[in-house]
């Protein structure tokens, strides 16, 4: 390793943005299990994912062969807003731990939807307006993605609907109001505006709705279209997400170069897995290949372990089991985290590409509980600045306990996290953490169906 | 002008950041008008201003005679954790107005606390823990000060006390929140833990509470203490915070040398003048020594227009009159703005130095109401990206004018402007607008004391 004087962050100059997203897929000997129809149980062809997606993205949801893809320009140009983000050396928690490790983290969250999202948002909604498409819909909880997607569509000029859960609707106006501000019409789920709405609230008229129920609706909006104008888009989980989030560890590996250094470790938090698939990529090509051999450390809250307890096999990515089958680690399409759970990644299954990547031991996996996780990001805010997201503060806690473990062998490697948003509409969450009442809740066997 | 590509974003590198503030005060040949003291009504000495300020901070508020002053090495490294700031070209901003001119901004808004207010923070704790005091008090109104100020409290380990008024308190806990997990003590304000508090509570029981108020426990709350080992700190409106605001323009001459351009118009926010005052100090110092003549428009809301419609003359920083009497355009130290203000920049006064600098016609002055801003805020999103605070979107409403003036007259002018902060903590009031229910309110000319 060399001495070089490494600056707190490092940024690209516009030149070296990347040009082409990296396809994990194309350097995988061993591919991922094709999505399934759930009602041929045959693979699913690209005219039935044409259904759903716009056509290019069902395209790269197909495309296991080709290594890397050229971002289109439009796309690109959108990237600049808010891209490059910075590397940037802790130094400050390094030396609160007293490390001989050097701590590195990617921050995606310096743009107004405060995460990663807006990766994959900007290049599902430019290949929606290029096929001339009239709007798209998708389902958003906390709200990270929907603002993504609003904030896109008012740039490109895409009609957005956003179902958003009715207890996220009711309890983050906040969220609702940024999506309002870039145009994006939000509708609290279950809705009237759909059968599966109108079915749920004819048997449950106080439900506080689901991610799975709002994934139905705006599913049912799409495809029920007449005019069929309209397709419908996800934020995590797929292969064509992965794909675009490539940028995250494409720029992070450019900047690692330019002073000088090589990920020993690298850890991301892992909920639907569109972060820690991107920001792995370019490194998980090189271990594919041979090149390198860096740990990789996928963290995920203990209420809800789908690497750390889940099973591999096919299940439905959505709870109201209408979407195709995806052979990945789940916890069971029916479960449903505990309520008390702050801290996001609350999705029952895994990212089928890293469900894959796991299951040939080319990923390792951890879990924490959201107490201590919180412990975690109020000590980084307070060394580092940044108030972090509940979720990318599950990477931050890997990335401590992989240094402190650094410390007891008195090994001086290279640790690189993801820092994937902000925590600016999570204090409700920090204020339970600070004033002693956040709990923690780890299903049992039963209820993860084992 | 040479035809230079200019990238969407420019970044300095560590070694090109200040390493220096710029005292305006040492380039005007008429200084501002001194501080006096109420009691004696002479210039107020350093012993009377250490009583509430640290040592070194009285000595930066008189010093009339430096051009420079040395940024102290941990100050430089607090900065490193989220500067650079970057200058954005607004290359969408500037095809949707059609305008021959070329339009940036210093974008201050990209770390946690959300604007600019972290600048003079940083340096105003350093210089309390170097003095060795116990703590700091301060008082906030939206909560971006007191936010920025237990930030730099976290990093540098120096208590922080933050009387809140009532009113946002209540209705701002997030603000709150974040202050807590900076581990700063935050009081609703008025309380029972002053005798300021005390008797306005034995009053007006149920009062909102206002800044006037909250500075008056702030004050008392420094100067009673026993130990003496307590004082206070303000965020704008002094003079050693336009010093040390001075990074912004610093890091904005420099990023403009580095892409070939010179600044005609500078657009920036007014309330106290910290901004503004920081985005001009280099600019405004060439003027001064007769090296270059940019325009400087300072934007004021209409509903609070110190500069366009107040008078130059002494009255007190504080609506409870126990500062000093400062020589600035101020509405009355007893003028309240209307209470459907949105949008910020409430303060009666104008900051000392930028009072002078417009009287002696080096700046120009213009007011927009909230309406007309937050119109140029939703637009400003939708192109640019990112959420503008209701602040800093005053002076985007400055610039697009200034690039529509452009436009008519077919002059390729490069205006730049502040854009001092994120508006993730005005939703309401972009709901508000949004929905048609924001309306405007201007004060007559007897509320203004004309």
């Amino acid at each position: 390793m060399s001495d070089k004087n490494v600056p707190y962050k490092t940024y690209l100059t516009e030149e070296e943005l990347p040009k082409k997203w990296l396809n994990i897929k194309g350097f995988m000997k061993d591919k991922p299990a094709p999505l399934i129809n759930p009602a041929t149980r045959e693979a699913c062809t690209k005219k039935e994912l044409c259904e759903v997606f716009c056509e290019e993205l069902a395209e790269q949801e197909l495309n296991a062969t080709d290594k890397f893809i050229d971002i289109p320009k439009p796309i690109t140009d959108f990237y600049k807003l808010y891209r490059p983000s910075p590397l940037v050396r802790a130094y400050g928690l390094e030396k609160y731990l007293d490390t001989p490790a050097e701590i590195y983290y990617k921050f995606e969250g310096n743009n107004t939807s405060g995460s990663h999202k807006l990766n994959s948002a900007a290049a599902q909604i430019y290949y929606a307006k290029k096929q001339g498409l009239k709007a798209v819909t998708t389902e958003t909880g906390a709200g990270q993605w929907g603002t993504a997607l609003a904030m896109a569509g008012a740039y490109f000029g895409m009609p957005v609907k956003v179902y958003m859960v009715k207890v996220s609707y009711e309890q983050k106006p906040f969220r609702r109001n940024v999506m309002n501000v870039y145009g994006a019409s939000v509708v609290s789920s279950p809705s009237q505006t759909t059968e599966a709405g109108r079915k749920i609230l004819a048997e449950h008229l106080d439900t506080n709705g689901s991610l799975g129920c709002a994934i139905s609706e705006a599913v049912e909006a799409a495809v029920t279209d007449p005019a069929h104008g309209t397709r419908y888009v996800l934020g995590s989980v797929l292969d064509q997400v992965l794909l675009h989030q490539s940028v995250i560890g494409l720029e992070t590996q450019t900047a690692l170069e330019k002073i000088g250094r090589k990920p020993d470790i690298i850890v991301g938090c892992a909920g639907g897995g569109s972060n820690l698939g991107g920001l792995i990529a370019p490194f998980m090509a090189e271990k594919l290949e041979g090149k390198a051999n860096p740990r990789v450390i996928a963290v995920e809250p203990a209420s809800c372990p789908s690497l750390t307890r889940g099973q591999y096999r096919y299940d439905f990515c959505d709870t109201g089991k209408i979407t195709p089958l995806a052979k990945m680690y789940t916890l069971g399409c029916d479960f449903i985290p505990a309520a008390n759970h702050a801290g996001g990644l609350r999705y029952h299954g895994m990212s089928p590409i890293l469900s894959k990547l796991y299951d040939d031991r080319l990923i390792e996996a951890t879990s924490y509980t959201q107490t201590a996780v919180f412990d975690a990001a109020v000590t980084f805010a307070r060394i580092e600045g940044t108030l972090p997201a509940p979720e990318s503060s599950h990477a931050i806690k890997g990335a401590i306990d992989a240094a402190l473990e650094c410390k007891a062998k008195g090994e001086k490697k290279v640790i690189v996290f993801g820092l994937t948003g902000t925590g600016y509409f999570d204090l409700k969450a920090y204020d339970e953490f600070l004033s002693g009442k956040m709990t923690d809740r780890i299903p049992t066997d039963k209820e993860i169906g084992i």
